[in-house]
């Protein structure tokens, strides 16, 4: 089997109702994509006659002509886990929307505040989602069915899958929550059950691998931006003043960088994937000294992972596996004050950590419409009978992505990409913090 | 002399060049106002008869017909101090485009970064503001001119002042501003200068006395609310979730209590003024495992300054002599933390100080309007002589308010004011607790 | 009976529930409002010692210690009419909550569309309100009712009103509203019924008579305000572009006023008060004219009332017995067209119609808070017995006013307050056009 | 030279002072781009195997090592074309500070006035162009530059362009814009100059071909998604309201379409692209009556090209030779109301008309960045010598294109795309509408 071929529960061979639905009667061949469509991995040439080589690529999303289940018999469970992000509920909204108006799918439930609802003894029991209950939730930030981190044993929660007769899950959530849905596949197959597993891949640091953008990330950026906007003031205000702002961002600095992008006001932007000196002639302490000499503020973009190789990881981890640090922001705010102080300089930094409120904001209106075309892609995905897999974003295409390519990999910034050279072409911050 | 009469540098005998300016032309009686106009303090009566003293009044703002200052030999200093706030570009551009447009005085000098600008040796020289200048400043947040806390003694500045010509001095700032702006009317007046010195009350806490509303309060609300927004999706979102925002308040809590006003979602406001229990039946950890218990999330305000009861004071004082608190957000989100644990409950606590967001941003529509109104005032007071006072807002009217008059006196909620009746009616609090 | 007394439908002998609710119970002397507390019609004193006359004033309002309706058998309707504006569904939410937890009133009818949900066949039945059907209407604009114009016969209203077995009837809105729940009050009295009508002002316009600031004005302004930047970007990017605004204000134009001083970029500012002269040498098209030779840009605001003595009005009236003017914003734009084209100056003019985009808004943090006491003091006053009366606000306070005394009379700037001076200080249009 | 093939204007054999740039000194290899590499047309595969064909393909925008142009003696022009779009700002900003950051490059000249500014007797000369002038344009939306339609002859504009001794002309501007700098740069190839021409598209209508998405578009969707939320907020508060948005779009349906996704509200998206019959059974007006007879409120958007079947054009042309339609927006008001009416529907309908509103807004945080990097892509093309051609964005790629290649076509909403597929699923209007 390929790197990115797709798992399939059977052949579908159930004509998709899609096939009458008035939406689609016009669009003859269009209306539906073939399993055989792929999705190039990668577009850039080195020239336009060296095309040897098979390229890598990726199944194609969309509606299929034949459906593995009968939409009369389906019963779909959505479960929303880790922390929140922009576009949750858009996406709960377009899955329960599509299931009921494309696949006549009356059967969806709820599972409540993430992996723990599958477990034996739910914090809550799973609700019945209708067009009416979600006909509004995507004015609301966060998810109407709650979240949490962490998880049962698959074995439990396939206990609970079966319990509840549910035959297509859609996880929505980041990498802990796909490894999750992975595990959940591996029990589902072990025990010969024919249930879908669908990841929707969530994560408001836009770091899964083969997912371009993940949706609330362009919500989270805006939010970010916010708060250089607020920085630049500060600094501005003050002599000598600094502004120094802690972004989300664990192990990609995608949040800092785009921010910085769009602020055009930042100075030094530090992520995880660029490991910046503190000390000596170039690094931090001494360009930041220079920066206020000749300019009398300055404005400090920080990524939460950033600086590991300065203050180590703390060891510990959240629930959900993942490595908590020691917190960057109050390290550097001391450091620079320090510092600063021992060169007789008299300066005024202020510390702002926006936290939880980038990600907890409803989604923009471009976040909402990729929430809603991601979750129909989903949807035509589980319903053909895919599954083990998460639906990908790839080159401006909707894509299908086995489970087991994405768990090893995790997506950075690498300092030779566009992104990385327009955060130094934005800052002038040293090319050699790498 | 009356508790609430101004002074006056001498009889405004120049007749007001807005006696000619077209604007007012056909304004008739209605154009200037006169000394003897007064604001009553209080305008509830407790029967509609029984009004036999004489009531207590403020001194109405507004054009006066006779000035103080010929505009031709007229020099005018502004200077920001303190924390920025919304609003105070909008305040320097309208003194600007008054004192140009309706007073034809060309000579404004903006004093950098506060009273540190009125040093001997100051950390920039003045700049000359004209419209041109002060043209789109409103439209981004801090202030143009830089700010700073403390100040040197009010003899340097005077010595300043003299240096550079200043006839007229406005003080953009709060408390300890405004009391820098008394010591140094006193300094001029022992010289026998004839200098004016206006105050323009900056508050970000809404807490000086005679000033009902202070210009960015609004603004600041606003944004302080969308903290409290955020926190309420994140405690909705969490099994047991508890949403906890830190907001800006020393000595008043304002802020907290005006933003979970408009919110509706706070159950839980902590201010300064009202000292509520930790521990015990009635106290805020029981308080909060009851709704927890009840509804399964929680959303607390806390004012910085609230708790003091609980956690002292530092002792430290920052550069404008006002008292640094310990952090009682940090205080709170650890006690409730051990407690929920204590008691078995598992429980997520997101915690967010949007510390400085809420008050760099630009002003609102409304707060961009009052301070152009408040402006407009505090140039009209200037020019007719009046000095060692600031520009009060009382019952919708702008007023004249001596500066002695407030220094003593802080503004505070009073827990049976109407807004902390609407405090506790939204959010069912112990009203005990005060 | 004084022109400002409250009419009462008898003697309030029932203790009030918030006597031992919790929240009050420590407020003692403060928690009730008496009926003879009373505002200050006028607070500006000519000198402080002549003040011989028995001053006019106004009922304050706030809860009283005893109460005229018996919570447990009272049945409340709220009705919402006319067009929507920002904070509606704040004032009906607030109602709710009001009645249930401070008053223990459970039975809360929410009156569909308007007068017509009192028709003999109403287009929607009414719907019971509940605190959880409530809880997220704020988030919203418009109104969870619905709305309309016009009305029944008050004879028919008032059967519905009984067959409903309503005892307190909340009319929330405009002049027509008002003038219609007065009628209703009058069939209520013929009838020797016992039925509180207490009113709600609502009005975009803000021109209600003793309403100083009326809920959702302040939002509509901010709206009203970025057209008005648009309007100025098109015009700065334009040889002699005009930016040219519509906004709403049929008889008063405080929207138009108002977000012309928070814009700061408004050259000319037409309300229907001042009547301006379009030809001349000080006509509108003449100043219009010079500032684009000497600025080579300009912005208009123009109240959709405006101009009527050069339009005439149609003479057509809407549902709700408005005249219906004929359209001044187009009338302008083809007549600066062609007098610009006359004077041979290529021009380029943008037209920008808001319309109701500023009034389908949610309501901001500010009106939030001013709907919620609203709501407050509405429901304090019908729970004592009040009737034929609006709550009002004035000087800050919230107070009682007869409906009679605000039936003829309309709130319109004068031009010579406050709020005209600042649009002329802001514009710099011709003072004479008044 | 093939389809996409680049034109340049001589060997570039200058050493790139980004060589030497401390930004990218470490990044090797990757720091430029060769001019060999291409990015593929299309990236969707019909199967894995079967790709014999040479693909199509766009040369790879970014710096090259050698460039064409000495930076010491090279002048550069830039102009803004055509109605204003979110990110003109940002687009100039970044020309400049990219020209004088990067390459060394000072002297740039601002083009007053679209076009018009290269005219013998421009209304305005050129503007230097500074990092100081520039530094805060990106807060306002507009252009700086001013703008106009319609140009001289383009003999005209290369004799200024000779006179005022400019090597690089930015061209900033839609269809016609770019049609102008291909005839610009036809007539300095008839005069042997070496001056180069590059494009930079901007439409906020999203029709240039092989640009998949243009600055601007984004910002311009989310706010048309505003005015269809007070449409829909209009439209639920009436019996049988009826919200109706016109947008911009005279050839292309994107803003009308992407918004009507974002919203989720909209129950008839009409555009240019699909013809929906108005009478008949499955004609608009009879969808309508039958949506209100089932839910009792709808909301229509439509693009402002739409129903040319029904209306006709005007035959006029504006200034830049595009057709001017008759008023779709009031022509459905009018048909919908007396097609109601004739029905025995009492109805409301609320028409909207955003117009200029939803384009001179600032750029969002997503757009600014946006700018950014096209505006760097379109500074790294013309110093490599790069000519008559644009800056393209296709499959999240900048790329080069022809400006001869794009001449005659414009992109358009195809119905069997996704967005089309989008937009039936989200609406479910009728999908024979084609």
């Amino acid at each position: 089997m390929g790197r990115f071929d797709i798992k399939q529960l059977g052949t579908p061979e159930i004509g998709s109702p899609l096939a009458t639905h008035e939406l689609l009667n016009v669009m003859g061949d269009y209306a539906f994509t073939s399993d055989r469509e792929r999705i190039l991995k990668d577009i850039s040439l080195p020239c336009p006659t060296c095309m040897d080589a098979k390229p890598e690529s990726f199944e194609k999303a969309g509606a299929r002509e034949t459906i593995y289940f009968d939409p009369q018999k389906t019963k779909v469970g959505v479960v929303t886990c880790g922390g929140i992000c922009p576009g949750l509920n858009d996406v709960i909204r377009a899955i329960v929307l599509t299931l009921r108006y494309f696949y006549d799918v009356d059967d969806v439930l709820g599972i409540r505040y993430g992996y723990s609802g599958l477990s034996k003894e739910p914090p809550e029991p799973p609700i019945k989602l209708t067009p009416e209950i979600v006909a509004r939730i995507h004015d609301l930030g966060g998810t109407m069915l709650g979240s949490s981190r962490g998880a049962p044993s698959e074995s439990e929660m396939v206990d609970s899958l079966e319990k509840l007769g549910i035959d297509i899950l859609f996880c929505v959530g980041g990498d802990g929550t796909l490894r999750g849905a992975h595990a959940i596949h591996g029990e589902i197959e072990r025990r010969g059950l024919k249930t879908a597993v669908v990841g929707v891949p969530k994560t408001i640091d836009n770091d899964i691998a083969y997912v371009y953008r993940s949706f609330g990330f362009q919500t989270a950026v805006a939010e970010a931006k916010k708060s250089i906007d607020c920085a630049h003031v500060e600094a501005k205000c003050a002599i000598n003043g600094i502004g120094l702002v802690k972004l989300m961002g664990r192990d990609a600095g995608y949040i800092a960088a785009a921010a910085t992008k769009a602020s055009g006001d930042v100075n030094f932007c530090l992520v995880p994937e660029a490991k910046f000196p503190l000390e000596g002639e170039n690094g931090l302490l001494e360009c930041l000294h220079r920066r206020l000499l000749d300019r009398g503020h300055a404005v400090i973009a920080v990524a939460e992972g950033a600086g590991t190789h300065l203050i180590g990881e703390s060891g510990e981890r959240d629930a959900s596996g993942n490595l908590l640090h020691n917190d960057i922001g109050v390290f550097l705010k001391d450091k620079i004050k320090s510092s600063l102080a021992e060169k007789g300089m008299k300066a005024s930094i202020k510390y702002i950590d926006p936290s939880y409120t980038i990600r907890s904001v409803p989604a923009n209106a471009d976040d909402s419409m990729f929430c809603a075309d991601l979750a129909r892609a989903a949807v035509n995905a589980a319903m053909a009978g895919k599954t083990d897999m998460l639906v990908g974003y790839w080159h401006g295409e909707f894509t299908h992505v086995p489970l087991q390519a994405v768990a090893g990999e995790k997506k950075k910034i690498e300092t030779h990409q566009a992104i990385w050279k327009s955060v130094l072409a934005t800052t002038g911050q040293p090319s050699e913090w790498v």
